[in-house]
Parts: C-alpha cells; sequence; structure tokens
C-alpha cells in the first residue's frame, strides 16, 4: 500500500501571505469605489479571483462589468506585488515538504492563485523543479471546483480519491470533498478550527509544522519525531 | 425598568481596523527580530497591548525585558499611525450609536487601546463629546480583564451586571464574563463564530448592522425597522 498522496493549497497553508491578499483586494476595491469590509474579504481567499470578486459583489448589490473584474484583479495583483518582500514560509513548511520528498510521500501544490502571484511563495519555500503546482492558469475552474486538485493528483499519477488535501480555507476543504479527497485544515490561514471542522475537515492542525509532528494520523506512515 | 447600557469595543467592532493592527504589530515584531505567524498576532488583538506582546513571546521562548516590550508597542503605535487614512466605520455603526442616542438607551466606548491610538476610530464614528470613552490609560489593567467595562459601566451610573458588551473577539467576551454581563460577539473583527460563542457569546452578529437589526434579542425595546 502506497502512502496516500498530499496536496497542498499554497497561501496561509505553507505561505503567510493571506492577510496581505486580504489588504490588497481590499486596495483594489476601494479603488474601484466599492466598500466592504476586511473580514468578509478575508472569508473569500482561496476561491478563484473571479468567483470572489463577484461573491463580494453580491453583498454589496453593485453590477460591474467583465472588464472591471478584470481591473480589480489587476490591481490586486500589483497591489500584492508591493507585499512581496515580507512573504515569508509559515512555520515548519520547508521541514514538512522536505520530510515528505526524503520519506518518498508524493506531494504536490494546488493553488486557486496565478502562477504570476504564486512565485515568490513557491520561491520563498524552495519548491524543488520536479513537484508539480497547479495553479488558475492550468485549469478552466479554480476552488472550489475540484479541478485544480483533481490535476494534481493526476500530475502525481495519485488517484485523488485517496490523496490528502492540506488548506487553510473552506474552499479547500469543499473542493476537497468535492475532488473526493480527505481535506486537513490548517489554522494558519486565520479561519477558526470550528468552521474548517464544519467544512469538512478530518483533522485540524495550527500550522505546517504541526501537521509534520502528525502525519501519521493522517495515514501516513512518517510522522516526524 | 430601563433597558440595559451597552458598552462597545472600539476596533473590530465599530471601526475596520483590526487587520491593520495586525500588519502593524507584524511590522513591530520583525523589526526587534521576533517572527511570528500573522494568524496568531490576529488572535491576540483587543488584549492589552503589554500582554499581547507577553502572550506571543511566550510561543517563541523569546524573552525581552521591560523596555524592549514598551518599544514594541511604540513601533507598533507608530506603524499603526501609517494606516490612520484607511480607517472607517463598520457597516451599520454610525447608525447604530445614533439609533440608541435617539431612543435613550445609554451606551459608552471601552477599548484596550490608548487614547492616542483610538483618537482615529472615535472621529471617524462621530462619537458625541458627552459619550463616555473608556481606555487603556484609565485603568490599571486591560482586556481580558473586566476593568475598562465596569469603569464604563460606572460612567454610565449603570451596573455592569444589566448591561449588554459588544466585542469581536474572545478577550472581550472573557472580559463581558468577568464584568458579570451578557456578552454579544460580532464577526466584524475576523473570528470565526464559534469561537465566538464558545467563548461566551450569548448571540452573535454579523456587524453593527445586523446588531442594529436585531436589538430587541438582547433585551432593547428599539431594534431598527
Amino acid at each position: 500500500m502506497r502512502p496516500p498522496a498530499l496536496l497542498f493549497d499554497l497561501d496561509g497553508t505553507l505561505v503567510d501571505s493571506v492577510y496581505y491578499h486580504v489588504l490588497a483586494w481590499k486596495e483594489a476595491l476601494d479603488e474601484a469605489g466599492i466598500e466592504l469590509p476586511i473580514w468578509r474579504i478575508h472569508r473569500k481567499i482561496g476561491m478563484s479571483g473571479g468567483l470572489l470578486v463577484q461573491a463580494l459583489l453580491r453583498e454589496t448589490s453593485a453590477k460591474l462589468n467583465g472588464e472591471t473584474i478584470e481591473k480589480l484583479q489587476r490591481t490586486h495583483a500589483s497591489a500584492y506585488q508591493r507585499f512581496t518582500r515580507f512573504i515569508a514560509p509559515l512555520p515548519g513548511a520547508r521541514e514538512l515538504l522536505a520530510h515528505l520528498t526524503a520519506c518518498r510521500v508524493p506531494w504536490a501544490i494546488a493553488t486557486s492563485g496565478r502562477l504570476e502571484t504564486a512565485a515568490v511563495a513557491l520561491s520563498v519555500l524552495e519548491v524543488p523543479h520536479d513537484v508539480p503546482v497547479i495553479t488558475r492558469d492550468a485549469v478552466p475552474f479554480a476552488k472550489p471546483d475540484p479541478d485544480i486538485f483533481l490535476e494534481a493528483a493526476h500530475r502525481l499519477g495519485a488517484d485523488a480519491s485517496e490523496a490528502v488535501i492540506g488548506g487553510d480555507s473552506v474552499w479547500d476543504l469543499l473542493a476537497a470533498r468535492r475532488a473526493r479527497a480527505i481535506g486537513v485544515g490548517l489554522l494558519s490561514g486565520g479561519y477558526g478550527q470550528e468552521e474548517l471542522e464544519r467544512a469538512g475537515a478530518y483533522r485540524v492542525y495550527e500550522d505546517p509544522r504541526d501537521l509534520l509532528r502528525h502525519l501519521d494520523e493522517i495515514g501516513v506512515r512518517a510522522a516526524a519525531p
């Protein structure tokens, strides 16, 4: 029996970038004259960017055309770029990935972001070049659709229904269920434990370090000492 | 029977400032060479500043003397000042306060912050000058000690045990229980609903607008239409 493949979300799961994404979206929305409280933006991070904008607009009853939505996404991306020097791995993230590689547990990264935005996070994590990285560019629909995770499993030669998906948002957990995978939540993106449990997390850990210590709880016989 | 007095926390409860406080603390800690993931800082916002630093340091096993802790607080305050132009009332906050005033329901503001930091929030909320505002400067211990709320009730000539306390953090709710008051949670600071319920919130509302619509649920016979 092979160990399950591990598919990781990126922002808030492996790198400490969620709060910067939140404020970059806040800036983009403000600039477009759309007033939204910050916590509502936080709760939508991890969705596809287009979906996020649509979902937020529904709460303000604002209507925007495709061109303006595209512009919002560009403004977010450039506002986020200003924060990139602050982006750091979450505690234990590099150790977790290195440990999995050393133990020959297959793993991949699956993010709703675009490669352009994800590049900094991948670089600070020192992700090896042969690890599959699936971004929003590679699939027709980002999370909470399961496509990104299905493609990540496919690239590993694994079946998503035998994989474990680690993510910090309810969108990861919904996509995990739709991919028939086991979802595991991480608190490091700022959601509460019960929010993640209610969304179907089989277990919730604080951060990658905590997950590394408990790998045996998710069926990987290679927990760190 | 008089209506219960309402005692409000400020950041995340009436003004959309929690995420800026979080990043201002992140900047101060980084500058002091203390690496902490942002979600852990978020979960400590609303505590007294000194307690917050102590609690965060415990998680890193770092040890700092009183002088360095004082410096951290100054760096946070000056980093936060740079965000002040973004500080806005949360949806419904001004309407809620004006409605209470019009209905002669006594209310006050009770925050763990210092007056210097709270001034911008009070200004965007247009808090009338005769409303009691209790800051950390006025009491020996900030939240989660109950002193700030007890003092706020006292200034209104009310008994804290007959008051309702509205706050966005578990520290507000703990302080509310210690003051023998009824605690009501607001999601607008970014905590999850269940986190606030577990900390003892009698009800949880999305934001001040949602609370305004449901005032009758907390014993104020003056809900907005």
